[in-house]
């Protein structure tokens, strides 16, 4: 086990806040944002297009990035494109696919509207979408999505962990299913990767978006996107980067990955998420995924224990615990923590209005955690939750 | 007119190096690149989804910088969008836009690929495309538009400065008359914004598509894409923060520019961005520009006179100088430039390859120029390419 007091030193913000909303977005170390002021102040350039020195360097950095981030994914360096963020990784997918009218999509009710909005927006095009429903501790039945099954389905896009619930899905066996009919999966991993070991080459699914920004401690505005047959798939921006060739009206679209980097891409930003990736790999994604799961149990069964708390999720759960304190708001119970004691927690519907709806509430409290929290920061979160009691007795 | 050597010391990298690629794109000032430090050390969160004090600080001050760099190009903050870069804002336009099968667009020879091709790429929906050359010093005829329009013509796209001339085109002018005949105009102003005062209330375009990282001075993976009448358009991706609701399989979109920014954006690089707009309006516009064009017009006055050099482009140009030298290969200059004096120039088809084939050469040597270029940097190019005949004799 790693020692998450030192780790703490290279997360500043620490001091300051108890940050337990590391589901919406991680703090970025320090070495990632060095890695990101070296490259301003010694060799900013344009990627890829530069003879001289900075634009080489450059190039060169954003290149090694992409092969430390293919390379903790278990994933081919060409298949793996850098975008702004999973939504724009997911939009990729459903605005490049060669859809038909009449193609069918498998989704589900847990889905952040990035891996919802997209799939239901190609309804104009003629595609079908069916979502599936979870239980009532966020979980997908494999068989359910087998029960789905039609001859026109071309895609099953689920996510790996529910940020709602921390709920974490069979996205290999469901896969595997999918594959054994000939269908393709999404997997969407914003709340998988980083906190927990993901191969790319096990889990065999066709395409993977993540956030640069959750898991992985890069900063905002990065994203990666794994296609496992770019072929497949037209570009969906076009501009500079992205050809070979234009004759005429004509022209040759670039080998992947650079066919779907169009124009200047987030080159410090891809920098400092390749250092982040190597600050993760350091500590050791089984680590964190165990420290992660330590304290999100913890805090769901102290949290459960108390009588005027409702705790949401199950059991085997994520780094993340969504709950909701009887009689008050969850935008209060929000803002009383932070004024309180400092404390960062998520309120709302995080983005995943149908799934919050389906537990019959409008908004709930989420707390999460990532590798730098700590035991203290448990009981912080728990006392102040207690203490609640005295406002809705 | 400011002192240009107490600017360059906000830009540490230029004490190494004679950066003559801020076409490509331009060094990006200390005071940005800490008020990126101060974001992930301070208060780092998530945009607009949280009650806690992280995610308010984040949020307030990339509206801020959206308010900066609204009133900078003289434009409506709601109608403002941040995006990766220009190529992405124009594909949003193009990919967004309710195109009928049958509708015409107007383009030029002397864009950018990100300014054609996804304007070529609906030609798959029934678009037809037609694009206008220039003359031979890069201009676009005004007239040339006129005679072009039909009864199905939707757009115009044009670049305001062209990234392989230097040239200026009329975009006042081609707006008006576009919008005589009932013309939308989509204006490419990559090299413009931060190089010559813009304001989009003036120009009256449609749609102002431009980088964070050029003229304005900002990191990269920013862009801006100004949208007069956001109504018109769907939004190109959707995602986290583009909904208001969702019921089944239906959804309501936000307003803009909310609608257009699917996903966690680029927090840190817009709060940059912000910053460095800052910069360039504390050092005037207008004397950035003349200091620019000054520059940029005695280089070209001087590599003309060598008699192994031609320059390409009008005399009234922006800081943009193309030039080859005769019988060597672009490569090979830019290379020799960097490897002798460490001078940073580009060197190829500058992502346009019709324009420099409409050259009769399949690459050029591009020399540009920014606020923080010096007469002496001229004199070591001038000294430096004169010295190239000894290998061209």
């Amino acid at each position: 086990m790693y020692d998450v007091y030192a780790v703490r030193e290279d997360f500043p913000v620490l001091k300051e806040v108890v940050y337990l909303d590391s589901t919406a977005t991680t703090q970025t170390p320090v070495p990632a944002v060095e890695a990101m002021v070296e490259y301003f102040y010694k060799y900013a350039g344009n990627h890829g297009r530069g003879a001289h020195r900075l634009a080489r360097e450059a190039t060169n950095r954003y290149e090694d990035a992409r092969e430390t981030v293919a390379s903790f994914l278990d994933a081919e360096p060409s298949k793996t494109v850098f975008t702004k963020n999973t939504t724009e990784g997911i939009n990729l997918i459903a605005n490049s696919y060669p859809w038909e009218a009449g193609d069918h999509i498998i989704t589900t009710l847990l889905e952040h509207h990035s891996n919802l909005l997209p799939w239901l927006r190609l309804q104009k095009k003629g595609v079908k979408v069916t979502i599936i429903s979870p239980d009532s501790e966020g979980k997908i039945d494999i068989s359910s999505i087998e029960e789905a099954f039609t001859e026109k389905t071309r895609l099953v896009a689920i996510t790996q962990v529910s940020n709602v619930f921390g709920s974490i899905q069979d996205v290999k066996n469901i896969t595997r299913l999918a594959h054994r009919n000939g269908i393709r999966t999404l997997i969407d991993g914003a709340q998988s990767a980083g906190h927990m070991p993901v191969s790319l080459k096990d889990l065999d699914c066709d395409f993977f978006a993540t956030a640069g920004h959750k898991g992985l401690l890069g900063p905002q505005g990065t994203g990666v996107l794994y296609i496992k047959e770019p072929d497949i798939l037209d570009s969906a921006s076009v501009g500079g980067g992205t050809v070979s060739d234009i004759e005429g009206c004509n022209y040759v679209l670039e080998p992947s990955p650079a066919c779907f980097e169009a124009g200047t891409p987030n080159i410090p930003g891809v920098i400092a998420l390749g250092k982040a990736v190597e600050y993760v790999k350091k500590i050791g994604v089984s680590e964190i995924e165990s420290h992660e799961i330590k304290l999100a149990t913890e805090t769901a069964k102290r949290l459960s224990e108390l009588e005027h708390v409702e705790v949401y999720g199950p059991d085997d759960r994520a780094g993340i615990v969504p709950f909701n304190v009887k009689g008050l708001h969850a935008h209060d119970v929000a803002l009383i923590l932070d004024q309180t004691r400092k404390i960062c927690v998520r309120s709302g519907h995080h983005c995943a209005i149908p799934i919050v709806r389906f537990l019959k509430v409008d908004s709930t409290v989420r707390a999460s955690f990532a590798l730098y929290n700590t035991e203290e920061e448990v009981d912080i979160l728990v006392d102040a939750v207690a203490d609640l009691k005295a406002l809705v007795s």
